[in-house]
């Protein structure tokens, strides 16, 4: 049904690689990229692998104007076995058309988004990096590409795939970061765009995190937007809190992120009998918790960082330090187990990898 | 102390027209554009007025990604004495400077900003339109270019202006349109970006649209994102209710956009001694003032339509019909006066107009 016989050009000469420790995030690109064109009377087509270059819009394209656009984010592991393999790429798809539904942008066949993603990676292997910590960071998108100034959905859309060779997170081991309390901005509220993974919610959130990086602070922790008193998310990742041997995550109220590490981090701590939690959960009750001693851990997690454990959350002139701003026991085996997965170091009891 | 010694670089041929009765709304594009570039390192440079033309981006850069990006709509009249003239461009330039502080965007000198409208309008003086109700409609937009997959704010922008000769709004007289009140989705709520002319506040919307649009409706009207109880805007217009002899719209709280024909409104109704309040009004004040028969008008505002009557407001199962669905002469009033001052054809006692 689907079309998955990409046509692919590969480049003439390839590009000089970065060396694996110099890696950062996000800066450097592979050699080709993967695009894909949507006409409303023709359904997606044309998908192919072209070399890596840029892209020609028209400057009324709806993508420069009203931001119908979605993304995801994912990564492709170098195994100690010399294979290349990727972190439950199923649930960025899903989440991608989810993202598209939301978006009023039209969904894309799973198998097709699979295997251009596998098919991407596959091409541009040798992109990978084998540093420990290093991945090959995946880049799927779609943007509004209609040259038309009314506000309705666009009726052309391209779908790219772009990679990125990136460094580890934690250069000098994981370390916990301080926390600033948002409570003037506020990143998503139930019914606008906050479980989607689209463009305006990062753009929204970057005056919060200006505000506070010259504090020292890596992150704000989001509010709801309601009553600005329940948790919602930390920066642009999920976040736990351990309160007296319980692990409590807000649940999916309609404006906070389905992130895939949220979802592995609860099947993890599942499997360990560790109990946890989705639900709504307020900032008095982590103040009180703190105050009683018995908020023992609270980490963010996200695909980039995998666990970012939080070693101080700021609000007003109140500094929380949790767990001595040391990395917790359960922070720290979820981020190893974690990791393992990802790097082909342990077995996979939950099928969550695919070799490409 | 800003560069206004613009370089222009004129197309050798000239694009066809269209036909002043055939044109739609942000269809067709004249033959130049303005751009200008953004470097942290050197401030905003090179603007210059080139052929109309596609844009070349990098696909990692970041507008793709992350959406920052801000825009503005104005447009330039043919008069009847054959100048051409801005309706208060100022506003629209300082509230571009708004967004920007919003969403992370380096601000644009006002004067150069004025310069570089004023100057491509004339270079394309002859795309200006004619026929009664058609105009030219000027799109300035940034839109963040960096090549980087981080979210932070973009270290690199781009400014740049495009024309649109657009059609007559109203081809066959003002007609009022039905609007459904939308209970599920969410515009904006304070805190986020709501008075901010940016992208996402648009992709966001655009799911109540569709939703609606099957039943007849041509807007839906947006109630606040904390109780859903207050009026917030309709489609993209702010909105204007008449309840016995008094203008009502909501104030500004900061998750409303400040529209420059909403200020046009309150000024004139101000000149007219009609009494005009800007405050918080809720759904529920509007059904009980329509019971009572004292909802006498209610209309949008915007640049598109200036003025666009609401004959029938559908809640749920309710269906509240506002004058007979006919146009009230408070709107009547504005609509006329307002496009009479825009047109030059009758004296423009608040200096809103200016001669390109």
């Amino acid at each position: 049904m689907a079309q998955k016989d990409f046509t692919i050009t590969k480049v003439m000469t390839k590009k000089p690689k970065p060396d694996d420790q110099e890696l950062e995030f996000g800066k450097h690109f592979t050699d080709h990229m993967f695009v894909m064109d949507y006409h409303i009377d023709k359904g997606w087509y044309d998908g192919r692998i072209i070399p890596y270059q840029p892209i020609t819009l028209d400057p009324a394209s709806m993508i420069f104007h009203y931001g119908q656009t979605v993304f995801e984010g994912l990564k492709a592991y170098s195994t100690s076995k010399g294979d290349v393999q990727l972190f439950r790429p199923d649930e960025n798809i899903h989440r991608l058309n989810r993202s598209n539904e939301r978006m009023c942008i039209p969904t894309i066949d799973f198998d097709l988004a699979m295997e251009a993603i596998k098919q991407l990676v596959s091409v541009d292997k040798d992109w990978v990096p084998k540093a420990k910590g290093t991945s090959l960071y995946i880049r799927p998108y779609i943007i509004a590409t209609e040259p038309y100034l009314g506000v309705a959905p666009s009726k052309q859309y391209k779908f790219i795939i772009i990679l990125s060779p990136v460094g580890a997170y934690y250069k000098e081991g994981i370390n916990p970061v301080k926390i600033a309390v948002e409570n003037e901005y506020i990143r998503a509220v139930e019914g606008g765009t906050g479980e989607a993974k689209t463009a305006g919610n990062y753009a929204g959130s970057l005056i919060a995190q200006e505000k506070v990086a010259d504090d020292g602070y890596a992150q704000v922790l989001w509010l709801d937007g309601h009553e600005k008193r329940y948790i919602e998310e930390v920066g642009s990742m999920n976040v736990f809190f351990k309160i007296n041997g319980e692990v409590i995550t807000p649940a999916l109220n309609g404006s906070i992120l389905p992130g895939v590490t949220r979802k592995s981090v609860i099947d993890l701590l599942k499997s360990w009998d560790i109990p946890v939690t989705e639900r709504r959960i307020s900032l008095d009750e982590i103040k009180e918790a703190h105050q009683k001693g018995q908020l023992e851990e609270a980490f963010g997690s996200g695909t980039a960082a995998v666990i970012s454990p939080i070693g101080e959350l700021a609000f007003n002139q109140v500094h929380m330090v949790i767990n001595d701003m040391k990395t917790g026991d359960v922070s720290k085996r979820l981020y190893d187990t974690m990791t393992q997965i990802q790097y082909g170091d342990i077995e996979d009891p939950f099928d969550w990898t695919i070799r490409v």
